[in-house]
């Protein structure tokens, strides 16, 4: 064989990024902004990344932007063996967290053990959304499916009873990053409800198909 | 209106957040690692940004890996405007400067006079391809369609004539960023040919549907 194929490192690495092109396969609730079709998580991923370089003036001064673009880039891989777990699904949430963590253990498992380590790390860390990188990427990735939906005709909140107090209740961490965001967070949420976009309560908690 | 809507920095950055959504919508010529569909450009750029961070041990020491990651995020949102000019279209590479470089000044030019002109420095970084960061970026774009196509089938090498020598002849960035990555693509491109995925010379310059 030639000389890569024995860099063992080397070859653990290309067999993870193989791996984790299956990211693109998993579909997410909320539509593009034209609606065409369901967003997948990989592009999803990017457009977090895209959020979170563009928006960064208006997060707290001397974050480490470089690690923003990390948490942004990877916390999501889980989703090839755990699946999208809806945001508005209480029942899914359960066991969200076990289902991720062995999602986890499994795909930086293939990367040499150091790189396991960190990438771990960095999952962990946006999960746990106590550092001020991770509260940041918390925020973009809550606010970029708001945008989309906000322009999409909120399909996916209209079919899940998801109301507008819900939304600024369950996205208090955007003013957490960003009290500009927040406010940016509550213009969308206000434009959307004049456009008849959001869910009513009564609808809440069923599944659309 | 909300406090929000007047901030103009943070409306045109929201409405460039919006507008970059259709990146999602541009179809690359190649497909993904299980053939099931073509790539669009929006996930190939996270997977990018996934493999500068995983490969950057074997590139040049002391690159500016941020750096990086926003060349690979940024570099193809051209596309857009431009579309996706197929990496063996040599007609379509005629006039690619000309339509990318308007679509930077449409697209960028959304953004705030100083984002605008960050932004557009970074496309025009990776299109040099002189700084060791933008080689490093060339070079995993060039790699990552390589091991999708080295394992879905290597169809849009077949239907394009492309033959192992000219991706070996046409990709020498990845060997300029790293020998490590110049001897892994030999290697992908050997067991792309041992399978019968490669092109024959014969069917070069003709255009797939």
């Amino acid at each position: 064989m030639l000389e890569a194929a024995s860099d063992n490192r080397l070859t653990q690495q290309l067999a993870f990024l193989l791996e984790i092109d299956k990211l693109k396969l998993v579909v997410r609730r909320n539509e593009l902004a034209d609606a065409s079709r369901r967003e997948n998580t990989a592009e999803h991923s990017w457009h977090l990344v895209m959020f979170a370089l563009t928006l960064a003036e208006h997060a707290e001064q001397g974050l480490d932007l470089g690690r923003v673009l990390r948490l942004c880039a990877l916390h999501d891989l889980v989703e090839i063996d755990a699946g999208d777990t809806f945001f508005w699904d209480e029942k899914g949430y359960e066991d969200k967290e076990i289902r991720e963590r062995a999602a986890a253990r499994r795909l930086f498992g293939m990367l040499p053990p150091s790189q396991a380590q960190e990438y771990l790390g960095y999952w962990e860390e946006f999960e746990a959304c106590l550092t001020p990188e991770a509260v940041y990427a918390n925020a973009v990735d809550r606010l970029a499916p708001v945008l989309l939906n906000a322009h999409s005709g909120g399909r996916s909140w209209r079919e899940n009873g998801v109301t507008g107090e819900k939304i600024l209740a369950k996205m208090k961490v955007i003013a957490q990053a960003s009290p500009r965001l927040g406010r940016a967070l509550e213009a969308l949420v206000q434009a959307a409800d004049l456009k008849g976009f959001l869910g009513t309560p009564g609808t809440a908690g069923t599944t659309a198909p």
